[in-house]
């Protein structure tokens, strides 16, 4: 008992945690219960529900799934479910008229050969990329409805009437949820993925400061042996390693959406993709750097005599503060929308530095040609 | 008309390539049409029919949507479905109890009442991250089930029986779904996470042997100018830096699955998690290393007389193909589930002229480090 107490405390920290860390979580939340109140009202109102019948129950059970955190997600869900219903609602009526055709005998034979073949071909178009990242829905709900109709057209009498029913409630709960996740409070996808793309370049700019910061004084003033570890700074950079798969769906997402505040329809968000893989080729250069430091430090190095060691050294430290200056610049840059002005000095400061001491191997150059493409790639988008 | 062509045949090719890929993928489509095929038989045949009423349209609903590729993700989603089902389903009646009591005018408003905070609050559960990974499914379908049942009862005469019938349909659905998914060609969720690891750690193994054969044997020749970018060892590491999500995902459903082949029930998944990540930042300092590799070579290298750069290359050379040896032996030991016994000379022989060469800075000693602690990790589990 005490056990589950415990659990049930973690938990509700947890809980709290998520909510201090994006309050638009708790909004979300709200949003998703005011949405399912206003669905249910359908139920509770008498003319509305003779209107629609039983069927009331598919713009409950569409609101529950088409919800989603993003408006992108939700239009995107949204226009497939349907989209995707009335074109299998069709097919499937038309299944119905070929099957009752072949007489009392031969339609529950055809109907389950319609449904096995177009079921398994839907599935199997699950696997095509392009159509998993963007249709996957689609084609799921195709499945369904089409089933649904063809097989439940042996026992109903009205299909037509019954399709038409379930098409009309599927759109009310379809703008419902639009309108609650447009109208209160939205939460772009867009917005998240040009923030996301920011904030990963700033973390990249704090390795580099910190990098300047502590290594090099450390090794200034010849401490050697500090727990490299534990510095915050070594860490910074871990999470933009693992930014890949929510980049993409944010993309994804982010093409399905209207345009909103500084962004136009058709914003293009493979930009920030680009830009988003140049953070994480720089950020796995990090990790192979930040190794490179927490290894202890090998006993004998005695072909580099110490004037050109401090001499690289300052060098290094410099490099690493002007990147951190340019990095800094860009991702500024990047949340005001401008052209970076002086990041390309920044950087061409790094450079001349970095050209200057090409012959001492350090590898300090590696992140320095990575982020060199990194401004490149981002000065042609802007 | 011809751009339409051009892309249906462009597709077409797709579907081939994807199918021979994975003969698998045909088989799963086969098994979701057979699994829809079986579940409407309770349709065509008039006893099971009335039985079950209109609810067997739930049967049909639980086996488009649980059905899925592997057998672990069919099991969670199934399990999630039936288990959250009933959850929601006795709350929902208990809801629809409590609602009675307040008359006429105050039942609508108490269930919408009811409806709004359960909605919200699994909503924001689904923000947890453990929620997230494990019981999202769930969580939807308790929503759903939970506010279909409380504001139906409002309308619906013979609630108990309703839910009865249709919990009874979701079992039906949801046992089709796990007899055709493990019992017709099952495709286990473990046995293809034991494979990508293993591929991946081989995958490494051919960058070191690439970069044994192809680098240094160039140098030897003294051709420094031959065009890296292109050389397809340097391109096989880039799937392992992106493996984190599949593998992440594919463990979460091996969980799962009941024992299988060599595997039992609560294999050391998360062990495999470990290998993954251990193989990743080696692949990411690998992709530091072929950075170096593509860039222009520096003209001036004063430093170092010719003879010590020859010796250095070579010791490198032996380097990457003892740990591609070792890598190797690691990747068929996964395999094959047994201890890697030669992989620790072959190792210790890469680790000997390691720190032979250890003053020659250069980056093999960082793959070396990384390297080790892969293998330390995988002696760790087995």
């Amino acid at each position: 008992l005490d056990k589950l107490r415990r659990r049930v405390v973690g938990f509700a920290k947890e809980a709290k945690k998520m909510a201090r860390e994006d309050p638009r979580r708790i909004a979300h939340s709200f949003k998703v219960g005011l949405a399912l109140t206003l669905v249910s009202i359908f139920y509770y109102v008498k003319p509305l529900f003779h209107g629609c019948g039983l069927s009331t129950m598919w713009a409950v059970l569409t609101v529950v799934v088409v919800m989603e955190y993003t408006v992108g997600a939700t239009l995107s869900k949204g226009l497939n479910r349907a989209f995707a219903t009335l074109v299998a609602g069709a097919l499937g009526v038309a299944a119905h008229q070929i099957a009752v055709l072949c007489g009392d005998k031969g339609e529950p034979v055809l109907l389950a050969f319609f449904v096995f073949i177009l079921a398994a071909a839907a599935s199997f178009s699950r696997f095509i990329p392009e159509i998993k990242a963007r249709y996957d829905y689609g084609v799921t709900i195709f499945i369904l409805t089409f089933s649904l109709v063809a097989v439940s057209s042996y026992r109903v009498e009205e299909l037509i009437q019954l399709a038409h029913q379930r098409l009309a409630t599927i759109a009310i709960g379809v703008a419902i949820c639009l309108c609650t996740s447009i109208f209160l409070f939205p939460v772009w996808a867009g917005q998240d993925l040009h923030n996301l793309v920011a904030e990963n370049l700033e973390k990249l700019a704090s390795f580099f400061d910190g990098f300047a910061a502590e290594y090099f004084a450390d090794h200034q003033r010849g401490e050697t042996s500090a727990n490299w570890e534990g510095k915050p700074f070594l860490q910074v950079y871990k999470s933009v390693l693992n930014s890949k798969s929510k980049e993409e769906s944010l993309a994804n997402f982010a093409r399905w959406e209207p345009s909103h505040g500084r962004f136009l329809f058709r914003h293009p968000w493979e930009h920030y993709l680009k830009i988003g893989a140049l953070s994480r080729r720089c950020a796995s250069s990090m990790d192979a750097l930040s190794t490179c430091i927490a290894a202890p430090p090998s006993k004998s190095k005695p072909c580099a005599d110490p004037d050109l060691q401090l001499k690289i050294r300052t060098a290094c430290k410099e490099i690493s503060s002007e990147s951190a200056k340019a990095l800094k610049e860009i991702s500024s840059a990047i949340r005001s929308m401008t052209f970076p002005c002086s990041a390309n000095g920044h950087l061409s400061a790094a450079m001349a530095k970095l050209t200057k001491e090409m012959q001492a191997a350090d590898d300090s150059d590696l992140s320095g040609i990575l982020h060199v493409a990194t401004t490149a790639s981002l000065l042609a988008e802007l």
